[in-house]
């Protein structure tokens, strides 16, 4: 079924198509309303392929995040730590503001609480976005702006939590300010050697 | 039904044991799972009492969320912001750790993801928290540890938001250091006029 002149062609549409049904049906449905029965049927991908190559709804959302992974992020570069900084925070609060791509990656979180395999995938989605981001602290260090010892990771923990948290604990909304105070603060905190 | 000789006694232990119906249904079938039905069975009371005064899912949710927000919580005086500040924070980290406080909030935040109406209840619980906990914030401004312009709930989100990022979004453990050093960047913030 697979095979043909281009397998590596065919097998990547193959992958991208189940991926996009994977994110489409946890969109419209979330996490227990997603099967593989339901995600061969919107892919057009034979049902014992899907099960073959992803095994079950974990196999599917796991895969899923795994090519979210790889996407590169636009890790800003102003030129200073703060402009940098807010960028990225702001990049985390138009993503979810963003009529196409919020409720995906909200249903993602949503999926992760509800399932032990998409809760570690997405932490190793987390831990490669965090490396990512660390690079504008990192360069703030570089610049001297602040002190070699800081965690750049924590750094960028710090300044998006408080969007997260807004979003999916206290159900508040995040404005531009809102999400420009967080980085603010946790660049304090760096430059006050707490991170 | 729910006539008798104290009217108010019976229906407090009637709405005590919905709760406690709720809550452990929802620990153990997650919000998908829960159903008018089985809470009624779980609790004793009557299928057609729990409909007529919780009406639905929604309403057995926020009720239980309700009673919650009503329960005092333990804000520390420990004399210093210091002090207090990692005082709310390891509050909100061992709460999660406990192994029977823990699944139910973690069951509360889970469901409010997966429906408006609990969200709405989950963000009243968490307006009265922040409310309860910016105490601490408020007496460190009477004392002159904090200037008198710092948003006190602003503190509280940005120093209990990193413990919710770890456990709820990036999937990763949160230590006792880890939630000292969340509140110690809050408060390096809010003394550098971020706040």
């Amino acid at each position: 079924m697979e095979g043909g002149r281009r397998p590596g062609g065919r097998s990547a549409r193959v992958r991208d198509a189940v991926r996009q049904a994977t994110i489409a049906e946890l969109v419209e449905c979330g996490y227990p309303g997603l099967t593989v029965e339901r995600v061969a049927e919107r892919s057009g991908v034979h049902k014992t392929t899907v099960y073959r190559r992803w095994g079950n709804v974990e196999g599917l959302i796991s895969d899923a995040l795994e090519l979210a992974r790889q996407e590169p992020w636009p890790i800003p570069d102003t030129g200073t730590i703060e402009g940098d900084l807010r960028g990225v925070v702001q990049l985390v609060r138009t993503g979810f503001a963003d009529p196409e791509l919020g409720p995906v990656s909200s249903a993602f979180v949503a999926a992760a609480m509800q399932n032990p395999a998409a809760a570690r995938a997405l932490h190793e989605f987390f831990v490669s976005r965090h490396e990512q981001s660390a690079e504008v602290v990192r360069r703030a260090v570089k610049r001297g702006e602040l002190p070699e010892v800081v965690d750049v990771q924590e750094v960028i923990r710090v300044a998006i939590a408080p969007v997260y948290y807004r979003l999916f604990v206290a159900h508040e909304p995040v404005t531009e300010k809102d999400a420009a105070r967080a980085a603010d603060a946790a660049l304090a905190a760096a430059r006050a050697g707490v991170l």
